[in-house]
């Protein structure tokens, strides 16, 4: 058995098995069927080591996370998942890290009820290339927001922040931070449940001053985001002695919340989803006609924002 | 602007728009409409710097062939192609590069109307992995090939590999051979025209008896093949003084041709789809009973065959 057979092997264990995937893993390319009357959403996103995660991350949490961003478009979209392609590029095939890897992907996509289709394997520096497919109706996109709307977040931003300072020797984080950053859990349910309410939505990625710029962008508006409303967790204000660093949370990325807006009229319909679901929606501003997004201090003083969030190729 | 913007910009140049495209680039997914009545194919490649092109090949080749591989999977399914995911590493946004490469892409993409609909950049090692979508009523498989079958291949074998040998320095190498290799045809159109006559089918990317292999496992079968009627081209013929080497045009692959397996009945079906298109088709053996491929030379005896095709992850 070649390495390559290993992988090939390795990735043919997965349990779940959907009516939808006609021909999967095996051939030159798989055949789906999509459901009548839907749309497919796609996405994908490339995570490489040493850039997108530590080098001495678990095979498990790079599996997980790598699968992990790509559900969290899906979520932003309000798509329910269904199929994965992956592709893998390893300096050697190291059959205990394959096994872990494949095992941190399993899990979440069995989970979420996702199917591998196919995917290549090739020799090169660490990177995971995940393509995501989902069903959606009618799908959130960035450019729906409106002036006057209420702008949400799910739970809180900052904790993967805290998270990569443990990979830095740093003691003190709170493991709850480590798991945000190593296995975000992907907003998957809660986009569903607020396609029909939200005008717009994004996953925080780059962090949300940056996502909701996007947002604001597309949408041909501004945003007014009050900074005394952040939502932080116990463990971020304990870190930092309850003085946390709010820029940082704002900035940093990698949270894999949902950002949305609606229209004020939808207020209780999303305080009854948060109070079902378990997960915390938190008002955080408000959509304005601005061209700009406005952070302001709990003076309402407006607070300049200098520090952009995170972006590929900035050395 | 920042390097990703620079990349972001470039890579939303294209001028193919589809209407089956109902958001493309510049949302957390791409939303697409698959046509009623059709499967979707779908096929994954990444291509390596210096295990899948060499260094030094030109960044229009290496965006054209990306693409062209891809294109070719779904040729060999049978399918339409659509729309493609990019994902594109890279050590640093060299401006220059990526407009060549997108030039290579959008050239290949247009010629078949395929549009570019979402895709990563990151910054790493040289790589790129394409995901190529399209429509498919009943796709061709590996797994259909059945005894006494013939088995065909699309034009000439072996000149991607005198290609390749024309980056290590030889000058005899055709330029119609280093064009086979920089810039592949994908035999999109060959493959819907067999769609309803061929029993499996597969493109010739690990060499031909790698790839006949994989044909016959997925179909239960085995395979005979005549190595004097394996097709080579005049340039292939000519650099060997007319002792070609067999061997490297069975195994080398990166040939991007056709192999398919027919009823015998439909033999001048086959001659007629060849006349027209203007595409040689040759017949090069017989599926069989065996579970084995097995090579005759010209007095019908049995030739040895160690060497195999190309595998990833082979040092």
């Amino acid at each position: 058995m070649t390495e390559f057979d290993l992988i090939y092997k390795l990735l043919n264990t997965q349990s779940q098995q959907r009516n939808d995937v006609l021909t999967g893993i095996g051939d030159d390319c798989a055949i789906l069927s999509v459901p009548e009357n839907h749309s497919l959403a796609v996405s994908m996103d490339t995570l490489v080591a040493g850039v997108h995660f530590p080098e001495s991350a678990s095979a498990y949490s790079v599996g997980y996370k790598s699968l992990a961003v790509n559900l969290s478009d899906l979520a932003s979209a309000g798509a329910t998942p269904a199929w994965i392609t992956l592709s893998l590029t390893m300096p050697a095939a190291d059959e205990d890290w394959i096994k872990e890897f494949v095992r941190g992907i399993f899990t979440l996509a069995d989970e979420y009820n996702v199917q591998l289709i196919g995917g290549d394997t090739c020799k090169g520096s660490l990177s995971i290339s995940i393509q995501a497919h989902g069903f959606v109706k009618k799908a959130m996109l960035r450019s729906g927001a409106k002036a006057g709307n209420l702008i949400y977040v799910s739970e809180t931003l900052g904790d993967a922040a805290l998270g990569l300072k443990s990979y830095h020797g740093d003691s003190a984080v709170d493991t709850t931070c480590i798991r945000q950053f190593n296995e975000p859990e992907p907003r998957v349910k809660l986009g569903l449940l607020i396609n029909n309410v939200a005008t717009s939505c994004i996953d925080i990625s780059d962090g949300l001053i940056s996502d909701i710029t996007h947002i604001c962008k597309q949408s041909l508006c501004g945003a007014d985001i009050y900074l005394n409303k952040i939502p932080l967790s116990a463990a971020y204000r304990q870190y930092y002695n309850n003085k946390p660093d709010i820029m940082q949370a704002l900035s940093f990325g990698d949270d894999y919340e949902l950002c949305f807006t609606i229209d004020k009229s939808n207020k209780q319909h999303i305080d009854k989803i948060s109070r079902e679901t378990g997960i915390n929606l938190t008002c955080i501003g408000t959509i304005s006609t601005q061209s700009n997004v406005r952070c302001f201090n709990q003076y309402n003083e407006v607070v300049d924002i200098t520090k952009r969030g995170f972006e590929h190729f900035n050395g």
